[in-house]
Parts: C-alpha cells; sequence; structure tokens
C-alpha cells in the first residue's frame, strides 16, 4: 500500500510586502514539485480563523479539536518524554529568575540546557501526597505534571506572562478539584524557589534559575490512537517539544534525529533521510520544520526566505524521490508583518495519488489557484488516505 | 487598532443578459479596489440558497439566522425607532384602502409620508388592555408592536399579499396565546379601520388608507450584542428601516443621515461622508445602499447599472481612503431577468489586511477566479476580525 509524507512548515503562509517570503525565495524544487502535483489553499482550523500551532495540528491530523483539545500542558509534558496517565494535569513550565515577588527575567539569564537540566534535581518531587514530574527541555523550557487522585485543570497560571508580580495559582471554578490543585501548585512553587535559591548552579548567575512559571493547564485522557483511527504506522520527526508531543498524545513514534533542534540551525537534512528512512518501518510520517514560523514571529522576513530556501535545498528532494505521496503545507500564516499568527491561509501541494493542474509554483498567490481550491484541516486526512488508497467506501 | 467597513450593495449579484448589470457598468473605483485587493464570491446564507433580506444581514453580521432570526416585525419595528421589549410581539404594518371586506389599494393609493404619520393618531393606543404601539415609516409602511403578558407570534397575516378579500388573524398553534393574540390583532383592525374611516385627512382620498395591514409577526427577544461578541463599537449608515433595525437588534448604533431615503435617490455621498466621518467615534461601520435590489425587482437593468456608476462615483472614492479595511459585497443577488431575489452568489472585494489577487474587476465573472475562492456569509465576520488584527487565536 502506497505511504504518505505530511510535511508541516511551521507558520509558512504570508502576506505581500509586496512580495511574500515565499513568492520571493528561491526553491526550484517545491516550485516543481507544485508544477507536477496539484496544488491548492488550506484553512487549517476553519476560514479566518486564526489557529494556535497546538489546535491546528491536531485538525491537520484528523483529531477534531473540539473534541480533542486537552490544553498545551498535556502536549508539551508528553513531548519532553513524560508517560502521562489518565487524570494528570500537566502544565508548560519555565524557569524564571525572581527577585523579592518580583519576575526580573522569564528565561531566567536566558540559561543553558545543560545547567536547567541540573537545577531539576531541587525540583521537589511531592507536595499533599500528589506526585510531582519536573522535565526540562530546551534552555528555560519544560513541563510539569501533578499526579494524583481528585486534581482539576481549571487552575490560573502563575507565569505573569511578562516582568512584574509573580501570579498565585487560583482556581477557576468552584469545584475542590480546583482549590486543591491551585493549592498545591502555590505550596509547590514556595517549597521550589526555596530549594531553587539554594542550589549551587544559581549561585554565581546573575540572573538566577529560581522560580518555576507554570501555564497551560490541561487534563490528560486517552483517545482512539492515529492507528485505530486511520490504519497508519506513524512517526513523527520534529524539533519541537510540541510537535512530538502531538505525535505521542496520538500514539505515534516519535524519531530522535541529531541535529533537529527546532530552531533556525535545524539539520535540515538529517530530518529529511530520517523521515525517508522511516518510511522502511512506518507508512506515515509526520515530518515538522519549525524555522519560518520563528522568523515570522521576530518580524524577519530575510530569515523566513532564508528558511524557505534551505529546506528547499536540503530536505525537499530527499523527500520527492521517497516514493511516498507527499503533502507539504503549514499549520498557519505567521505574517512577517504582523509577528503573530493570522487566519490567513496557507498553500498547500500535494504530489503523488492526485490529478495535477497548471500551477507552477508554490506560494500564495498561484496556489490559490490551485486544482484541490480552498479545503480545510479537516480535509487533509481524508486527502492522506484517499491518495494513498486506503479510504473507507462510505455506502456500497 | 484598525477599523472596517462592510459596505453591503443590496440585490448586487446578476444573471448575464448577456452582461449583468455590474459587468455593464463603467466603475474605474471598484475595479481598481478588485485590482488593489482579493477578490472571491459569497453565499450569503449557503451555496444556492435564496437569502431574504433579514437573515442575510444576521448571517453577515455575524448572527446565525437559525438561532437569532425572530421574524421580520421585529426587525421593522426596531427600524423605525421603537424600543422593544423582551415578549413584545411585532409586525410590519401597512395602510391599505378597504371597500367592504375587499382591498382596493394595498398602498392606499400611495399615500405620502406626511399623510401617513397624521393618520398615525388615529390608531388605537391598546385593546383589551394589551398596549399597541403603532409607528409610520415611509409612504404606506410601518410597523406595530403589541406589548402585554401571553402574547405569541405564531398568527397570521392580516395582509391578503394582493387585492381581495381582507385576511382575518388566525392562530397558527393551539396555545392560548396565540389564540388571545389572534383575537387582538382582529378586534384592533376593526377598532383600527372604524376611527381611521372617520379621519378627516381620509375624506378626499380616493383610496382613503382606512385599513392596517399586519405580516410577518415576531417575538423580540434580546441577544449578545456585536459589540460583546465582535469587541467592535459599531454604527450603521443605511436608509432603509430593515437595515436599521438588523442593525438596532445587534445593538449597534444607527447614524441619521440627512438624504439617506433607501431609494434610487438616496445621497449616496452623504452616506460615503457619514460612514467616513464615523470612524472617528466608532471602529465598524455597516453601510447599506438599497438601490441596486429595488431595480432587481422592477427588472429594471439600466437602473440598476445607474446604482452601481453612481455608487462606484459618488461614494466608493471616500470610502476607499478612509485608512479603514474596506469590504464590499451584496446580501443577494436579485437579477433583473428575474425580478426577485436569487440564490447565485455574490461577488466580494476585500481591501486592507488581506493578500492581492490578479482579478482586475469587480463582476460576479472575474470575482468567481479571486484568491479568496467562495465563502460563506457566516465567514464574513472572522474575515473582518482578522485582516482588523482582531481575532482571538483559538489554541496556543
Amino acid at each position: 500500500m502506497k505511504k504518505a509524507i505530511l510535511l508541516v512548515i511551521d507558520g509558512l503562509g504570508d502576506l505581500p510586502t509586496p512580495k511574500t517570503p515565499l513568492q520571493a525565495a528561491k526553491k526550484p524544487n517545491l516550485d516543481r514539485l507544485a508544477k507536477e502535483g496539484i496544488t491548492g489553499m488550506l484553512a487549517p482550523v476553519g476560514r479566518f480563523i486564526v489557529p494556535g500551532s497546538d489546535t491546528s495540528h491536531l485538525q491537520l491530523l484528523g483529531y477534531d479539536p473540539e473534541i480533542y483539545y486537552c490544553g498545551r500542558g498535556p502536549l508539551e509534558a508528553l513531548g519532553v518524554g513524560i508517560k502521562l496517565q489518565e487524570g494528570d494535569v500537566a502544565f508548560r513550565a519555565n524557569f524564571a529568575a525572581i527577585q523579592g515577588d518580583k519576575i526580573t527575567d522569564r528565561r531566567a539569564g536566558r540559561i543553558d540546557t545543560a545547567t536547567a537540566a541540573k537545577l531539576a534535581k531541587y525540583v521537589p518531587k511531592q507536595v499533599d501526597g500528589v506526585q510531582i514530574i519536573f522535565k526540562t527541555s530546551v534552555e528555560h523550557r519544560g513541563a510539569l505534571v501533578l499526579r494524583g487522585p481528585g486534581l482539576s485543570c481549571c487552575v490560573s497560571d502563575t507565569d505573569p506572562h511578562a516582568l512584574g508580580e509573580m501570579g498565585e495559582c487560583h482556581p477557576l471554578d468552584d469545584s475542590p478539584e480546583a482549590r486543591k490543585t491551585a493549592d498545591i501548585i502555590n505550596r509547590f512553587t514556595t517549597f521550589a524557589m526555596d530549594a531553587l535559591s539554594k542550589a549551587p548552579e544559581n549561585k554565581k548567575r546573575p540572573k538566577p534559575a529560581n522560580v518555576i512559571l507554570l501555564r497551560g493547564a490541561g487534563h490528560y485522557k486517552k483517545l482512539p490512537s492515529f492507528h485505530e483511527r486511520f490504519g497508519f504506522n506513524a512517526v513523527c520527526v520534529a524539533g519541537g517539544a510540541l510537535y512530538r508531543g502531538v505525535a505521542s498524545y496520538l500514539g505515534m513514534d516519535v524519531a530522535m534525529v541529531l541535529g533537529a533542534t527546532g530552531d533556525k540551525n535545524t539539520d535540515l537534512a538529517a530530518k529529511a533521510k530520517a523521515a525517508v528512512k522511516a518510511l522502511g518501518q512506518y507508512d506515515f510520517v509526520f515530518m515538522h520544520v519549525k524555522g519560518c514560523d520563528s522568523a515570522g514571529h521576530d518580524g524577519d522576513f530575510a530569515g523566513k526566505k532564508k528558511m524557505i530556501e534551505r529546506l528547499d535545498k536540503e530536505a525537499i528532494p530527499l523527500l520527492a524521490k521517497s516514493g511516498a505521496c507527499l503533502v507539504i503545507t503549514g499549520d498557519h500564516s505567521t505574517p512577517v508583518s504582523l509577528k503573530a499568527h493570522s487566519g490567513h491561509e496557507v498553500p498547500i501541494i500535494v504530489y503523488g495519488g492526485e490529478r495535477k493542474d497548471d500551477v507552477k509554483k508554490f506560494d500564495e498567490l498561484s496556489c490559490a489557484k490551485g486544482g484541490l481550491g480552498h479545503i480545510r484541516g479537516k480535509d487533509v486526512m481524508p486527502l492522506i488516505l484517499n491518495i494513498t488508497e486506503r479510504a473507507e467506501k462510505y455506502g456500497t
């Protein structure tokens, strides 16, 4: 049976200034795929709706976020490799520097990954019988999980999302579970501050990593796996924790690729090689590239254009000759001029198993004339099932 | 934050005979906006569904008529300036001439606005303890409201919608409320006929305005306001009562513009100036122009073409240089060849905050190739929120 690669280029779409990064980039390989395949425009969540990365990826992979979105915390926790259990409440976490009750640096002086990992050992492992699992990922980032009976994700962030006063965790509903969870988070935060402030690794740091800020609480719940729903044995090739987390949440395997960093220096050739190699063992590869989104958020037109050009040169030729059906799109637009996600569609190429159109370039203007027309995130998995000849007939 | 003008050209779309009025009209300004902006086709309610003006405007402004449509009566009543209360039952009303039990003129001899307003004072103010509010608008038209406990909108029209026998008001369900309301309407109709027949203003009229015909009963209910739902401080610039009524229903302010008559002689420049001036105080302007729809209903190709040309010359340049994002479309097609609403899409231009396409003209054929593709009425408010950078991200 035919296999598939879904390549999601994060934040791909843009607005013309007067060209978009895709229009400005030299990308002969992507343009060749557009010419030899079929193109269109994709609204990942709904027309003109501004997608988050988490909801968009769920939808692209066939999971309606209205039903399956569990909050960002569990996806990040899964992404850093924590094995979650039904009922766990998880948060995004990050080390920050605090002085008195004021956050003075939300990244704890841009702490390095190795030092952050060392500091994790001082963080309390339980509060009042509730188990606490904390794991760092890259630099100041990490995830934190509460495990125990009677917990709720209806609690506020302690991360103030800006410099200034540290937030207290509040219950967001009247349940005893929310009150208990907020209380545990507040006590945990105090214990962690005490322990981290005394840590020898923090002694010489002008901005010590002496507090853990939490946000994005979510309740983990098992769901029907990608394999159960679509029949694919799937693997994820991604640098960023969130994308690995989404894949884990759906029961996909996650490939470990040396050099896949989730930033602009990621080793795209290594990722493409890993994706193609994975086709020996798997029949669906979800490959994610983050750099375009980060450049969009930074307002960095040249950086976004360069990331597209690197991808075109270092990854696309390998993927194109893999023999698998290849679907290339984005999870949302991150226009350089807006430095934020937007509700503008993203272009999509389908190469293999589909008709052809007469579009010759892969960009926002050309693909708007593509043969697929305007499709939605929820159409992507049916599309992939159809072109890989795996779709079940509806009726007889 | 960016502001928006939504210009609805009523009944804009048409069928080719062999050109459509939009294709035949000289409209350099609209064509320039099509060229510099992005275009598409809009199905206001759903593909191939024939919209009413009321349901279509609700949907374009983000209110699903399946949920929020309250019948035409309350919208007309709000449009003529009656302040409705929860539970009020409202009707469209018009003066007619009756002889015996036969309607001889449904417009009471095309009665003028001033005489109609004078006659209103003879109309009963209550029947059986139910308060009656009657207000005239233009010529024979007006609205009537019943206010009191235990009323229902499940009652038939008394307007026979043709010459001939006057209708009796029947309950349309078995409820005591419907029976009571029908009874009150029938008694009101008799009292009003008596009083109007004796009115001195009617003595010399060959077709006296001696009866009030009612239709479109609806029950008024408060709904979440446009401001609550979308965050815009919005104002309506419209001549027609229905459009002002829809705006009032959603909690928008309604601008009073001298010369905005809602017919083909309306002062379009005054309306455009008012719309642009309103941007000082408001961040969303809903502007409505009626003339194209009326010409469509009359089968008047030249009149529809001329209205488009007047709009292009007298209003579009002002709106285009206002600095606000500009969305121009129709609420439905009213093809001249059909003299009625139809389910054909209407073209749409989005100017500002969006991508561009290579469409160069604003008409039904050109915009079908536009970069927006085929969108729906329910997409319009998400579109406007997106281009004005007000959309909330779904997920993180």
